[in-house]
């Protein structure tokens, strides 16, 4: 089969490899219809993501039909649609029980990690039964990879952990694929404020049509002054930082208003300033989070009643064989104006 | 009257002030009979809280009899013994709505910081009936003055935030007052395992005959690798920092386990750092917290019902005209074996 390779350092290349095979009774084979770039699989090809070596299949993101089922999984048939959630859980672990996949001991984050991954004609699927999601017939395929990550991702990281809650105030510093998604996930609350920060003017425009109260750029003179002022000098309740490098880290803490929550869901590759000399007594909370995957049931109920406003996430589409361009566009997202990037096979 | 005064960086001396008086009818004057001293003492007087100027009368610990009242005090009467809050809460403003009172907009954290205070013969305690609490006669009055700050700060900011609960592992770094306080008050909770750290030997000796299951003296070499072996690898749900140092704050980073909480309980001079590129997919939660006193009423019930144990908080007593030897008894309080040093009238 064909399959999207992590080759080194910077490099990334389509490669024949073996098509995967059941290797335990709880496991699916997956023949993917549609799979997309994470923002993550940029910083794997980085290096910034030690686990994910050279030779792996990429992606952790996908809908596909059920090929083959090991013995032990029930309540899936050969055929059917399926979403591919990234987080792949054992349901048994304490960490899986008390609602923590993310760290699963035998699961977790491996799709496109320390396990090949979706961004190939076919993918083997660890702990099925509580990996995967069945699709209507109905759904429309292509929206639905959103569901594998970067929803369920902006609503636990940023919505939930931020405690955005009817008439909160929110910003959300960062207006890529995954800013937006947070902001799809936190108008669900009906924030009485909600503002979307950003560089790049072509961003910030989106945001406005997507939904946005609101748009500051923040390399204009004066951003902090004006978001302040939007909040009549309290700050905001919940800040989201979806940027992950120290500078946006820094803005949350300008602008965060006595007893708020900054929900950090940008991945950094560097420690930050934290300035608890002036926070300490400010009754905040700052939370980090890799997505456990426990609100995909919820966002699956709004995605199949279309109430889940994501017809503008996926911004560009690639056949699977021009997947090195996909990464390249991805790879310069603010330039081709892209959010996500969808791969078809 | 006597009055201990702030009299400009790294000194304190008593002065005759005149008694205060009762300006808005929501007032109350209160005769001290015993008080204390904070930390949060130590750091106006080494300059670090701008809010409180030269020629304030320091103190927010009290416990004394009523002596007049505003004449819209309801609930209390002259003669009544009554503890005082460290925090002045109007009850009506939006933080006070929340129950967030430490940011109320005409109280918080006034007393001995931007209105004169209880380490006085007299003090005047704005909005009376949400700031002060009837005692019952039979109350041990010297002991009863750690339910103005030291309990609920400990409580609130310590073992709130870090939300310990049954079963839970809690590690507390700082063995002072406060330590010792959230270690009082964590147990209230049954963790499965509670670890007290310091430097200080004689201080985790205290600590082991308070509670703690375990004194770590980090010190010492492979402080840390011990700190982990307690849990078998996977570190503490809960880390409580009660120092306030980039050292202190940096070792909490280092022992907390994938899904806990580092509550900061510490006064802070300094920025420290924050390790999100190791923190990011840590599911952690960190918090800060001014005292709100909403637990007040809580530790009230348990402290009247004698199941509070604080007897061996109070290590030294000493009469109000010695006030400034127990300054500097407080201010080198591990030399002098010293937790919460008591004022007596």
């Amino acid at each position: 089969m064909k399959a999207l390779v992590y080759t080194g350092k910077g490099t990334v290349a389509i490669e024949d490899r073996p098509k995967p095979t059941i290797t335990r009774p709880t496991d699916a084979i997956v023949k993917l219809k549609h799979t997309t770039i994470c923002g993550t699989d940029l910083h794997i090809i980085k290096g910034d993501v030690p686990t994910a070596q050279p030779g792996r299949i990429l992606g952790h993101e996908g809908v596909g039909i059920i090929e083959e089922l090991g013995s032990s999984v029930d309540g899936f048939k050969v055929g059917d649609t399926a979403l591919i959630s990234c987080i792949c859980a054992c349901g048994a672990c304490s960490y899986c029980r008390k609602g923590m996949s993310s760290h699963c001991v035998t699961g977790g984050w491996i799709l496109g990690n320390t396990i090949d991954g979706t961004q190939a004609e076919y993918v083997r699927i660890p702990h099925a039964m509580s990996s995967l999601y069945k699709l209507p017939e109905s759904a429309n395929l292509q929206n639905a990879v959103l569901l594998s990550d970067a929803l369920p991702t902006a609503m636990e990281c940023g919505t939930l952990n931020g405690k955005v809650q009817p008439g909160n105030t929110v910003v959300i510093i960062g207006a890529g694929a995954v800013g937006m998604s947070v902001m799809t996930t936190a108008l669900l609350y009906s924030p009485s404020l909600l503002v979307m920060v950003d560089v790049d003017p072509a961003r910030l425009e989106m945001a406005s049509k997507l939904g946005a109260h609101h748009t500051i750029n923040s390399s204009e003179p004066g951003a902090v002054e004006k978001l302040m002022a939007l909040t009549e000098g309290e700050g905001y309740d919940t800040v989201v930082e979806a940027v992950g490098i120290p500078r946006t880290f820094e803005l949350c803490q300008e602008i965060i208003a006595p007893g708020g929550s900054i929900a950090n869901v940008g991945v950094h590759g560097t420690k930050v300033d934290l300035h608890l000399n002036k926070l300490w007594d400010r009754n905040i909370d700052i939370t980090t989070r890799l997505v456990d995957a426990t609100t995909t049931p919820m966002l699956l109920k709004l995605f199949n009643a279309n109430r889940l406003n994501v017809d503008t996430l996926i911004t560009h589409k690639f056949p699977f064989n021009e997947c090195e361009k996909a990464y390249e566009v991805f790879g310069a997202a603010a330039k081709h104006k892209a959010l996500k990037v969808l791969l078809d096979m």
